[in-house]
């Protein structure tokens, strides 16, 4: 059985804005006091040794109620025992990943378009359609058993600073059109603040990503709670 | 069992030599017309699922008695069936690589002066000794019992233009030296050409690892075969 996650608060961590490695430890504890949902670790630019060292010291210190999630790497998610691994559309793809982090781990995807969301059915479809057919050899019982994408990240909802290839945005309207197709929960990205959270939340959402919303901030906790609030005022 | 390797000339694939993927495949094929013994697929700039596909690629045309090698991946490696990873000192450690890929798969570690030798001995000591004490909880049954590191590529033996943060130069003398105590096969790599490679065997190491001798050569499979023959020649 596949655990449950919360997607509510999404935090997206940036050792820049963070200030390096301590300084994203030290943010997602204080966010996590802020009640933040989900901590993902991304350091695009960062070798692998030194993301496994940060993942297996949040690892250390969050509360195992908090899923930590690493972006790109299906092997440091394996190695240090993460919840799950986030992937974009050039990156390993979500069954490989699945291969790596097993049946229970989570694996999210990122959606830029209405193109990339109907592949994702399209995959999931096929793929479902293929379970039934348990005789087929050659396929590895994990990705024959397990649905590739547990749950997707649509953005940017708003332009962002934060990703330096990022999509051309999506929109308030492009959010809630692609959510009526997901076929799974999605957390929306890309330039939430707590000035618009509000807006995001009432596309009926599963959650809302943050970064600068919440790294860049001197009180990570109160940043949290803050964003967290624009949705409970409805 | 693990599976045996003959490391004595190990092609290290370059994007930008090649020209590109479909280049990298068609150097690959010819070199191994001219018997090479090892093909590594390295594309550090590249998104992992290019890296994966031209993998695929490799993977569905090479004969299967060539291994192919996936430079710093190692959930590509695993995703793939590639025979095996390797890792800089940077990258994801040799255990935790071992971890994904599994105990039949080669694991290569790059080695440029007796201190990362030292830790690797050290490293291999603590950890087979750890392994008599089968009742240690919580231990991977993989770490536990297959060697993290497989063979160690020494270098750069000679100036490089085709790594961008090579190490310190070893030389011939430090090559001799290094492989006094390495304690597993040992391949050399970092400018070895047609010119020189013959004193490189005659250091006694496993083999030579070569980029821009084969990647750069309007003929791969006679620049393959023109390196072998300085071997053959003592």
């Amino acid at each position: 059985m596949k655990k449950t996650f919360d997607l509510s608060l999404y935090l997206v961590l940036d050792p820049d804005l963070c200030g390096g490695a301590e300084g994203m430890v030290s943010t997602t504890l204080a966010a996590i006091q802020g009640d933040v949902t989900v901590v993902q670790l991304r350091a695009p630019t960062w070798k692998k040794r030194a993301v496994a060292e940060c993942a297996r010291e949040l690892l250390r210190l969050m509360p195992a109620s908090v899923p930590l999630i690493i972006n790109d790497h299906a092997d440091v998610a394996r190695a240090v025992g993460a919840a799950g691994v986030h992937v974009g559309q050039k990156d390993l793809s979500p069954e490989d990943c699945r291969l790596i982090v097993g049946p229970d781990a989570v694996v999210g995807l990122s959606i830029s378009n209405i193109d990339e969301l109907s592949r994702l059915i399209v995959d999931e479809r096929s793929r479902l359609s293929s379970d039934d057919d348990v005789s087929r050899p050659g396929v590895d019982d994990v990705s024959r058993f397990s649905p590739a994408v547990d749950y997707i990240g649509i953005g940017p909802v708003f332009p962002t600073g934060t990703k330096k290839d990022a999509a051309p945005v999506v929109g308030l309207e492009g959010l809630r059109t692609l959510l009526k197709t997901a076929p799974v929960p999605a957390v929306a990205i890309g330039g939430i603040s707590e000035v618009n959270a509000r807006s995001v939340y009432e596309t009926g959402v599963s959650g809302i990503a943050v970064v600068s919303a919440i790294c860049g901030k001197s009180d990570p906790e109160a940043a949290a709670r803050s964003l967290l609030a624009t949705r409970s005022s409805f």
